[in-house]
């Protein structure tokens, strides 16, 4: 991401905002008087803003060599439309620094991708059991034969952790999350917790299909079969003819196919053994955790959100800071 | 606990036991012939079982100084019924020990009660804001004017932690998991999620009635009131006139009144800050823990529960540890 | 209400209508093509239009003191669009008849404010219990320490009696609803019943934010912790070191938080004696009573609704009074 | 009901008591030794108990002309048997005095019947439109036709107005109630509310088989149509061919249909006219006034209900009536 | 249906179709500017589209003999809009070819009515019971009596089968497929289930007002008393005083009671007979394949819905016919 | 199963029984008085009792040659208790006719298992499509790989076919049903359906364990998987490396994994192609004709079931056959 140039969040109304944006899509349209204009759609790296080109269409871009995932030079000015922002496009160009690419403008976890991957690398190694193929193994295998889909797929269509390394970002919160409450749930199974916190959404990557700039859309396999019993018979296959403990990957994909929680919510099965109702609430925590700190970008101290979320079913607050000293 | 006798969970079919116990309750009938006998409920400190006495009446048995919370040296006879264990009770007199006291025969936390509670202050303690008057201050005044009933009381009715000390470990084991997730959601205000924590179901110690000997019942103000609305009002009452930060004080009140998480499961408002959401994740987390952990006990290894648990919608499994080599 | 003046409702498509009405709200649009425009919410006290006009802007009007709250001078031109009126601003002042104030637009209950509110002193006191300090003077002092709020605020953010005084007219109906029906169930307790009947919205003063003109938005506070806790606290606090029969107080306090009926509706606890269940169905009789009397404003005898009503969850029918004689 | 005998539900343990009561149900079983006994209920027209009589046979007690509905001398003695009290028959004889019938041992409403039917008549004509055959009339008729059968019939098989004239009791009320509230709201429909309160369960004479002594069983027509569709085809048919006001008509069986509430609780359609939906809450609210009525009759003033009650869905508590003086 | 035009559906974007449609709707409206323009709805028989026409208005239509339901020659110009098509009319004016009707224009049945029809009455007559009056004479009576709108009737307004004869083709189905598990099911009485599939929705005819032109609306019969009752009481109105077998009929009508299978989708009493539960399926079973049929028509093999549909409550999938030989 | 002995289900009350029986289970119990006594379940092909065995124990049975599987020559006495048959053993010996086995005392279903198992694999092979390796051979292969306990194994623990073979019975009708509906529904793709049919609970096989005398029990696999996952897994195993077209498989594994409908009723998908609706339909119904079918054997025509079937949510009706001539 781009750190020197001024956010579209912060760009205000009546000004003009000149910088280097992602084309990420592109929506041709006619208006009554039939004149041809164009919707395009550009990111910055932490939000995208949709911006009116007139008298223009989508063949004379191309022609100018602006098409989806151009990065591009852009100047904007920024108008008022019911209570909103709202952009037009005053200048369009290919960037003339052609060192930027697509992954300056897309939106990624807060951690660093590959410190990311390494730590849920390191701490599967730590917990790994005495046996000669310890299930924390299998888990290594898996996620290193899919590391490239792993590290970049998107979490969600929407709601929570919906951009690239969405996954990861997940994933990775709840190995830390897991392995911190088996400190006081001790009759836990730590190294049982952390495989399945590592691999609970892996068949997302095979459920979702995410664009290069972290847009992501149901695939036919995911609406078929879900993501709940792609990855179960990954870890089947993958352990198959193996020397793995049979009972402890059989609670591993016991853990996969019932992270849900109840059948209401899509498990599978009824989560059944500890750490399998651990990983769910594990996993509801973080999606939860992530809707707020997304949410909390764009309100203020002592705040209302506007609408009540989907998936918290409630207007959120945020909390003041400065707080006062008169009791209640 | 008393560990040097035999426990009334490992009694043989067939065999006769010998040992101090605890009567917890004693209940007359009458047989079809008119004839009267006695059911007494037994303690030994681990759980309870039930025995028939013929030809005697309540009556006698005070007559001879037996009585609820008697302590009694016990002889019994185990047979079977319908697949279960029966017990009779062939001799029954008042301890010969007079050191035993009720406390040596109820059901008690794993952790020492006093251990717990202390911890529980030092931790609040620990996590005390700057100002003149943090609420882990009010906090710990609130623990500290009601430490009798919160050390006790039980969690609930039946299902989880519901013996003498539920409601502190509980509350022990949240505070102790809270602090963990804040190391990985480290925009979560510890102080805030320890503090509710600690006190979010303070208002147990009226909802329920605990006896002596850890059996709770339902007060009329727990039905009339509710646990949120008592511990939300100790809360406000308490902060009252003091120099708390009210910001922070309103946010205690909001997680306490919300850790249900649901109105559909009693919540009075729905989690609006996240240090609300994580509490009620938190609280789930430990009460289902607790019903496996109980589960547990009267299950071995590769086992399947005979019924589907209330509370955790399946049958549960304990999972073999002593796994084969053979893939799957 | 200003009753020698067309209303808005009754404007015909293609007219012109010249009136004064109250600017409530001032919304600043931009065009396509960069031009500023503005949407004006007016209000006649029956119902509120809003209005297109061009070639302005938020500035231009308040240069010409026309801003939120002030009377104006209006004229509009109605039009069509996809079967709907459509209003034009064609001429907009400062009202000339400087004596109209915001309240001759709003609107109001079909009672007059002062009439409803003294009815309701009346009906408490006259049922008041013979004790030195009956709750029917605790539900008095409450009142009265609230009046202004109680008077004017809404009952709700739309669905029903959302309007200046529409908590005051719900609370009225249902104060003389209760009267009625103790008549009727006369075990039912009628001081107990009209007191909760009176207060039972109170907390609403504090979950809606009701602007001058009668619009209701959510506070923080209603949020976090929703009108019936925030009622319930009031009448633990104003009863606080008074006489008051403790019993009596706890049931009314059980009576606010239970008048939502079930959990899934938002109660915090279930009604546990008849006078708080009787307080729900009156609750629900009076709002649902509302609703259909707002929808047949706008319906005529014979006439299906176009829609399913939320909150009635069915298209609704207003029976035709000129009956005809041919059986069925 | 006979006054100037003890009730059953007064019965001391340990004491013998001797009074006429009715048999309403005998049952022969036989003991793990071949031995047959008897179990009879015996009514005392305020409730009944189960008595055990051993060493007899149906066809012992049928010879000695003691079969059901035989109103007997009885001698029982109380016992206690799991902390409940537990009859047993020492004599057992047709009773002598020969004046005693069936009709003075079962539950009555606490209202005379006749009155009750009566004053619906009489309300209903007091309401009449001005038309020449008003829906009241139409009322009147379907009541005339089937006054015995709606007199008599219990209003449930269990939950409330479960008795002889339960039906005839339950819809007085809501009359009555149906009544008065039609002062509060004027816009209703009064002669159309009550003649909707009189007949809305009408359906139930052919849904129950109320027997002699009061006890209810669902017919085949009531699970196959249910009373809902039962009493609207009796309106329709009996209104068919006559002078009636079509429209009203149409109302009347829209009421009769509807007044279950929502589809979840059985109604054929959702209340779509005001007079429907109040109709609605005043059914309900009447059901459950008679479920704490009933629920009081076995609790002390200061208690709470030992369970949850169905169809009220919390534990109940009895209100105090000698309130302290001393705030809360 | 014209078949030697091209489709609506099939219209290239930028070309320019030329051919008669239908007019089933004009709605004017104004643009900000006071320009009135109007928007017409055009069918072709298997879809209809909007299409604008700038510079009129309905008065102008109406004085050139173009309103609803007039048949026309249209030339429409195809442009884009956010990724849809939109329809500018070009030229309209009344059809030249003068033999051209509604009917040519409406969408209809993949079978033809009257096919339809017939084959429904020769299998009631087929399967009819040996008695004088059987109630498949009885079902025969009642389509007769309404057999032209049973014949045209739509069976939805959205959903499925919601068209012009929507209501015989579901009918049609039901029947063949009700004649067809009965070889399966020999234990079902195929009169009976043949008599409730061909009348289970009779009372659609009633419940909805379809147009010439096949679009559906509720009327105030349909909300008040739905088509369950409707359709129930007609075989009752239509049976009585007859001949036929009391049993059976009472059968009948209880499979058009029951035939929404529970309470929660409206059914007035549950499926009690396997005939009434085996109507429920098939019905269903229509309804889906129905939805299934429409939503196949806009899609390619391989290819997975944009959205959820309403009803299935999933993204649907067209499966591939050019299967591929790789194993999975 | 043995037709020349009165069944179980006719046995007389006060008469003798005397026959050949299966010993399903021995139950030991020790009374109040200390004694031991056996209660022993006894089939005879179409229902079981379980009667009371006085002065012996399990012990003593084993001595005599009577253990769980044993047939026997049995004579039991018929009481009643409590409104029920209740049985007592008169004698208990190992049968005399040693040709009798466990197999002529469990229930089957009332089509020879050979016959069905043979049917299903002659429709599938008919429907064969035309590739080398069409999906109908991957299903026969499936069967024939696990024929001994498709064959065999109960589908259900209760509910509905729930004994030997009830499975293949439930597969076998659902195969016939799907075949006849093909004829209506043409679009539906008639190999796919049927293998469908035929393989849709093969999971089942693992998920219970079914005793030799027909009764189920859950396995471990059964809880953590379930047997939509254990299907799917199977049928993707069977097809690996093999020349099947791989769409279709992956159709028939979604198929299964969506057969129960809704993520509610535990589907892992919801059906999203019109054969995967179409088999959750043919599903349920043969469920629920198998449920009535049972029920219907222990019911008179004209009768109504004591209590709501668990499954069908609805007390049921058995229709009367001779029906009469009055009309209704």
């Amino acid at each position: 991401m781009l750190t020197n140039y001024p956010k579209l969040t912060e760009a205000e109304i009546g000004s003009t905002l000149s910088r280097p944006l992602l084309v990420s899509a592109i929506d041709e349209n006619t208006d009554r008087n039939g004149n041809t204009f164009v919707k395009v759609t550009l990111k910055d790296g932490f939000s995208d803003v949709t911006a009116i080109m007139f008298s223009t269409s989508a063949a004379d871009l191309e022609a100018r060599l602006i098409r989806r995932n151009t990065v591009v030079d852009a100047v904007l000015t920024v108008a008022e439309y019911q209570g909103s922002k709202s952009f037009k496009v005053a200048k369009l160009s290919p960037a003339t620094d052609k060192s930027l690419t697509v992954k300056d403008f897309v939106k990624l976890p807060p951690v660093d991708l590959d410190v990311m991957y390494n730590e849920i690398i390191s701490m599967l190694t730590a917990v790994s059991g005495k046996e000669d193929a310890p299930i924390s193994d299998l888990a290594i295998r898996i996620l290193e034969a899919h590391k490239e889909q792993f590290m970049t797929s998107s979490a969600a269509i929407s709601m929570h952790h919906n951009h690239l390394g969405g996954l990861l970002y997940h994933s990775y919160r709840m190995v830390k999350a897991a392995d911190a409450i088996c400190n006081i749930y001790t009759s836990l199974d730590r190294e049982l917790l952390l495989c399945g916190a590592a691999l609970h959404d892996i068949g997302k990557i095979w459920e979702y299909d995410t664009s290069e700039s972290g847009d992501a859309s149901f695939t036919a396999s995911g609406v078929l079969f879900g993501h709940l019993y792609m990855g179960a018979t990954l870890v089947k296959d993958l352990s198959a003819g193996q020397n793995y403990p049979n009972e402890r990957v059989q609670m591993l994909i016991h853990m996969l196919l019932s992270h849900h929680g109840t059948q209401e919510w899509g498990a599978v099965a009824c989560p059944a053994i500890p750490e399998a109702l651990a990983l769910h609430y594990l996993d509801n925590l973080d999606a939860k955790m992530d809707m707020f700190e997304e949410q909390y970008q764009s309100m203020e101290p002592g705040e209302l959100s506007e609408k009540r979320l989907v998936g918290l079913d409630t207007r959120v607050y945020r909390m003041r800071t400065d707080t006062d000293r008169n009791g209640n």
